[in-house]
């Protein structure tokens, strides 16, 4: 069975887990620690542990529990000054308190939610997330980067970690044993590229004998990815990462219901187009494909994400034959 | 194995609980509802929930998972604006906004805690604590009858719920099916008589075939039972209860350590003393025994207490001839 690593947070890979679960028991989820929003804000600012947010995400999608205890994992209260807080965050930071280490209280929460698989947080280091826009400004937290509070036609051009981040050497030995590193689906800024600002991490996945997979985003972001094309992704992505370390990018081909767009559009956010030419006889092979769900929302379709996926990572020869 | 039912709330009934699981499966708490104080009272106002405090006492009690999940549901917060939020509140009130119902909540909460046994609220209405002292002034809510606001000195003469209380179903049919009703130990106005208050709860008991078992406290508390002795308790009880119904009085007759008893005096709680003529000819049998532990707090010994509980409830010879 392979041994699959993904690397992002938030939605993306909640939505990639539940899908690769399905078809390997081999699957370690490294997680980016700079979230600092809402309820993980909160409790990072007044306990002083590290962001539980995206971790709980990741356990709720590897858990093999009873529905009951998922739902209660992702209840946020709404009334009195408990409103906002997940449970599932709160339920990560006593763990933290009571063991004094957040990654012991990450391997007790996976034994209560019965999780297949691993969640391992990308740095044990407590730090925050810097983004420098093309006008010289430096924005503080990953929260302000997020949901901009400054001119978001303003691209990012550089983004950092303050203090910088150690790796955690649980995470470096997943990628170094790993077959198979997912990169994304996820907020660019704000998801992937924290994972690999941490030290070491970026030089760990270049190392690693597995195959790279990029998973693109099916969307724009205000504020993060205007405009972005396919290989705009990719770019900085591999500003960060390295070139020629991605085997495979994966991106959606498959445009969704014009009503759906136009939901999207009122918060600036696009459907990402490619550029045939800027994807052609490159280190990686671009995956076109359908992988998108969902009625209401622009999602990935976590089983079509997670076939394509396996697919792709089988086509060795097919590769080799590009690659000339 | 004997049908027990436990009648009380707070730390009395985690303690009688931790002692009778050992030699019974067949054990079911009834639980007091009209705890306001701290964490719960916090609950209670701002999200409109039963009160969860004495019920996540009785569930730690009776289960059986490992520590950590324990210590995790008994964990308090100290920081920010969680402080003093124990985490099992918030892990039953999180529970009953997602089922819409507290009992489902107990229910869904002893699976995930693995309890042997059950855990019943006496009423599921929402109602208030009221008691009113010698002078006639009333005092609402349980929070400032327990931590007396007013002058404690003054006795309390009678004590009520208001809206009035519909009795739970579970509940009456769990005293009806009882081998044995224990009731107490606990703060006589706070824990065990709001129970009685229960429209019907009194007349189950009454009615109920069960030997019934009355267990004592160890100390007086300032501004509930100020220098009542063994007897003035029972009468207190059977005030609420009704007379000739509690088979067995268990109380305590092993003085703890001065040095211990000091420390008590400062907080104006004193050793309940007993006088052998007021125990003497009763329809009840007074049993003294060293029920005693604790080199810290004076507390039950869960141990000596279910023996004692146990070896009462076969005495039905000695009891009639006694009674004689």
């Amino acid at each position: 069975m392979k041994n699959i690593v993904t690397i992002g947070g938030g939605t993306g890979s909640f939505v990639l887990l539940t899908g690769l679960k399905k078809y390997t028991k081999n699957l370690t989820a490294i997680v980016a620690m700079s979230d600092s929003g809402g309820s993980t804000g909160v409790l990072r600012d007044e306990l002083g542990i590290l962001p539980p947010g995206d971790i709980r995400r990741c356990l709720i999608a590897l858990s093999q529990s009873p529905k009951i205890l998922l739902d209660l994992f992702n209840y946020r209260f709404h009334n009195g000054h408990l409103a906002g807080h997940s449970f599932g965050n709160l339920f990560l930071a006593a763990l933290s308190e009571i063991t004094g280490d957040f990654e012991k209280a990450i391997t007790k929460a996976s034994e209560i939610l019965k999780i297949e698989g691993r969640v391992i947080p990308v740095t044990l280091t407590k730090t925050t997330l810097y983004a420098q826009l093309e006008n010289g400004r430096v924005i503080e937290g990953e929260q302000n980067i997020d949901i901009p509070k400054h001119n978001p036609k303003l691209k990012i051009k550089n983004i950092f970690l303050k203090p910088p981040a150690k790796s955690n050497p649980r995470a470096l030995e997943a990628i170094r044993k790993a077959d198979l590193i997912v990169i994304g689906p996820g907020d660019i800024y704000t998801s992937i590229i924290p994972n690999l600002l941490v030290n070491g991490t970026a030089k760990a996945i270049r190392n690693s004998r597995a195959k790279k997979i990029y998973v693109n985003n099916l969307m724009t972001k205000y504020g993060e990815s205007n405009d972005f094309k396919v290989h705009n992704f990719i770019e900085e992505i591999e500003k960060y990462l390295g070139k020629n370390v991605i085997d495979y990018v994966i991106f959606n081909n498959k445009r969704p219901p014009k009503r759906l767009l136009a939901k999207y559009e009122k918060e600036k956010k696009y459907f990402v187009e490619w550029d045939e030419e800027k994807l052609k006889n490159k280190h990686y092979l671009a995956v076109p494909a359908n992988v998108i769900s969902g009625k209401n929302l622009v999602r990935h379709d976590p089983d079509k994400l997670a076939k394509i996926i396996l697919t792709v990572s089988e086509l060795e020869n097919v590769f080799k034959i590009y690659k000339k």
